[in-house]
């Protein structure tokens, strides 16, 4: 990063309100936000209009946990007086540039989406998949847009969102004759995907696979205990594997020293260290680690009235912004009557 | 109509800004219109968003239309002070309803929809439907449902899109466990769809084949002059048929005298009567009835900021009613922090 940069990047980032967020976020997202937020224009989208997507008929899980995630973002150290956050549902214009955008994006172009076509797959929603879920990556090209975010930190799973959003840009651009919409690029992590505790599927707290920021002491104690090692490490005298073996991956992830992690995997290798020892070491780290993160976040979320304050305030701001992109975008439309 | 409904009928109704306003809208709607201002509360929407789904990459055809339309209605005698006229682009809260519909409609259920599969097809959008386009029902709904509208003037092909609105008012209502929006009946119009003058296609200023509210003498001259009418009536003295006879179609429609029109038709079958004089005749009923029309649509399009102070007022107007619902859809949603 040049200096010359430092001031000219903008963020966009975000999750979907729809559970609290767990190791694999503070891992793959939280940790990077806390840094980009020093160096960059930084906004989080609680992102429950997204949520609602697939949970339509069920909206109580997603309202029920946006207080929840903007406790979490508060509790592993993201301030708001550094990075904007802000609620998704109360941006009218990102609604309003979705419908603007709808019109220049194609259906096939959508079903064509590899990102939401392995979603729709998984999902396992087949025709009935809701129109909403459908045109998404239109409302996220919204979100993005809304803000001028150049810098988008995402897996590259989701090259394929980016891509479409940069293709509305162009059209959008080309419909203006100017450039008022900004071109996006993905910031990609080189931290691999933090596995699920049973190391089978993707992290899900519904699945109980997950360690949530706000897991209390007894839950990341059998959190770890339950979690998948090698299923031919028998007798601890025996040489283990550390390849998928999900504790060596979390101390890998979360372990303070590595050139201790280094010597544990050796002796693991050759046999002698067992799973009862290595989960005890993992879960000391995990409860260093997630006790002072809980306890900032119960203190939060005792005074709501403060996590709604926090969330006003950078919703007003964001409301701000991306008014201004609106009405540029309702210019090139030819639609600024009043 | 009974004096207990005169209050509490709510009717909304609009046009697509993409063209101006023609004999076609004066004798499906804008004469029903005028009557029911008087009687219901009622709303027209210029509908510049939904004229956008199929013009998306040509959107000066409905910005330079907005005025026209308003001009229009003023024209014909639709009164600001009885009817709210307002236009749908300057209506955030119907975007937002849109994102909120959106997830509780399925992709298949759109493309199920006669209406806009009928549309499709005469389009000829194949696969390369835009995403506005095939979901603009749920647009449909959003617009209806905003204004708690309970009456929809339609024609009957239009049934199908007010049956997906009141499937998606029951599916909002059951998760509010109340009834916050209000399901919508059809006001059907006993009155045929007036051809083209060409009696081939729909009516479209585009095609040539329409005969506008703001036509001059000549334009209004050579549109009769062209009419279809008897294609076997060669000579004046040859019975000619009345049925798919353009001119017959418009006196019926227009001549203030039917039983003048009724004892013209006699002499037209039973030969001796000329298309020449028919048309004259035509001429000079449409003469009348769109020169006064002309003269006060110059008058108010030589005065744009009028007009433009009438569509802000109604918006105005608009924007406090559609916020209060979307309100109520925000808190059956949970979605009601601030």
């Amino acid at each position: 990063m040049t200096t010359s940069t430092q001031h000219t990047n903008v963020i966009l980032t975000g999750d979907r309100a729809t559970g609290p967020l767990h190791l694999g976020h503070y891992v793959g997202s939280l940790q990077q936000r806390i840094q980009l937020q020093h160096q960059y224009q930084q906004t989080i989208l609680v992102a429950d209009m997204q949520g609602l997507t697939d949970n339509g008929h069920n909206p109580q899980k997603v309202a029920s946990n946006i207080l929840n995630v903007v406790a979490d973002y508060l509790a592993v150290g993201i301030d708001p007086n550094l990075t904007t956050i802000c609620l998704q549902s109360s941006l009218p214009a990102l609604a309003e540039l979705t419908m603007y955008y709808s019109n220049l994006v194609s259906i096939s172009r959508l079903e064509r989406n590899p990102t939401v076509k392995n979603e729709i797959q998984s999902k396992a929603f087949g025709r009935s998949i809701p129109a909403g879920f459908l045109t998404y990556p239109i409302s996220q090209a919204a979100d993005i847009t809304a803000f001028k975010a150049n810098l988008i930190p995402v897996g590259d799973d989701q090259l394929p969102m980016l891509e479409q959003t940069n293709e509305i840009v162009r059209k959008i651009n080309h419909i203006a004759g100017k450039e008022i919409l900004v071109e996006c690029q993905a910031l990609l992590s080189n931290v691999a995907r933090l596995p699920s505790t049973d190391g089978k599927n993707k992290m899900s707290k519904s699945m109980g696979n997950a360690i949530t920021l706000g897991a209390d002491s007894k839950q990341i104690s059998q959190a770890v205990k339950s979690m998948y090692t090698d299923p031919n490490h028998l007798r601890v005298e025996d040489p283990g594997t550390i390849e998928g073996n999900v504790v060596f991956t979390y101390l890998d992830a979360f372990h303070p020293d590595q050139n201790y992690v280094a010597e544990l995997k050796e002796h693991y290798q050759r046999g002698g260290l067992g799973d009862g020892t290595t989960k005890k070491i993992l879960e000391a780290c995990l409860q260093d680690l997630i006790t002072p993160i809980r306890q900032r976040r119960e203190e939060y979320l005792s005074d709501k009235a403060y996590l709604v304050e926090v969330l006003k305030k950078g919703t007003e701001k964001a409301n701000q912004e991306t008014q201004l992109v609106l009405q540029d975008v309702k210019s090139a439309f030819g639609l600024n009557l009043f």
